[in-house]
């Protein structure tokens, strides 16, 4: 926690990895901060009827982060089962509000940590050439790992500034 | 735009400070996506009493980007001139929504154009080493220069999650 402001190397991983992983655990850190003490009400709370709830975009950064961990490590899409238990989660909107409810803050915070503990076994197998490695991605363009781990970490700051904002205008 | 997807090194630039840059365009290139061809009437829209604008959002980046110039590369914090043109697009809320309003999307994208081409020539004199600078930051903890330029992005990146929200909810 004393370095949670330092974006630099980590002990275990290469150069690059430490530091894309202090700014996934800079933007985790203040994913926690934001939904610290909510109740089940509040993480189920819609703003309005397009909203999503804390709890479904909670549940959708775990959900985003596993995607990425199947498609960079193992080169492959979601099989039939792992969609079942993420699709609502990942595609949110109608799915995720009919589908994510009644959840506790642990049920979600245990999901995270589990997701993430994983991706911290993961990134010790990998190096900076690794993070380098291009593939045709979004519109027929180029990506590299280093972008597809930078967009899970920035998939999670967009929505928690949408978190901030539906926390602003909990009622519950 | 090729490499929109890539974090990777850029020409001119050490290559800590060119993965930096490169989420920093990513960023902006989203945000440019999220508030193309909107009017002035949807840059002044307020989604509710307590909502800050599209267009008070957009100069928050730019002010949040010339504080860091400031901050990182002159070592001071904004004079009183620099106060009172930056004041309402960093403090937001009340005074965002008095001081910010009727400019069109032009105006907004100049001065992110004017402060980013300012950026862009400032990194061109610094390198790997200076982004390893730590000094006393928030809360008392140590921060390095590659954790306050990180912060301006993420900043960015939570705030363009806010212009999605409002964006579907124009009523403008």
């Amino acid at each position: 926690m004393d370095k949670i402001y330092l974006i630099t190397d980590i002990p275990e991983y290469s150069p690059q990895i430490g530091r894309l992983l202090s700014m996934m655990n800079y933007a985790r850190f203040t994913t926690l901060q934001a939904v610290n003490s909510l109740s089940v009400d509040q993480l189920d709370f819609l703003m309005d009827p397009e909203s999503n709830s804390i709890g479904a975009l909670l549940l959708h950064f775990a959900a985003v982060e596993y995607v990425y961990q199947v498609y960079t490590f193992e080169k492959r899409e979601l099989n039939e089962e792992e969609v079942s238990r993420w699709g609502a989660a990942l595609n949110l909107g109608e799915e995720g509000r009919a589908g994510i409810r009644g959840n506790d803050l642990e049920f979600y915070l245990n999901i995270l940590n589990e997701v993430r503990n994983r991706t911290f076994e993961l990134f010790k197998t990998v190096n900076d050439d690794w993070l380098e490695q291009e593939e045709e991605f979004w519109n027929e363009k180029q990506a590299n790992h280093y972008f597809m781990w930078f967009h899970v970490f920035e998939d999670e700051i967009n929505h928690r500034g949408q978190i901030r904002i539906i926390k602003k205008r909990l009622t519950a």
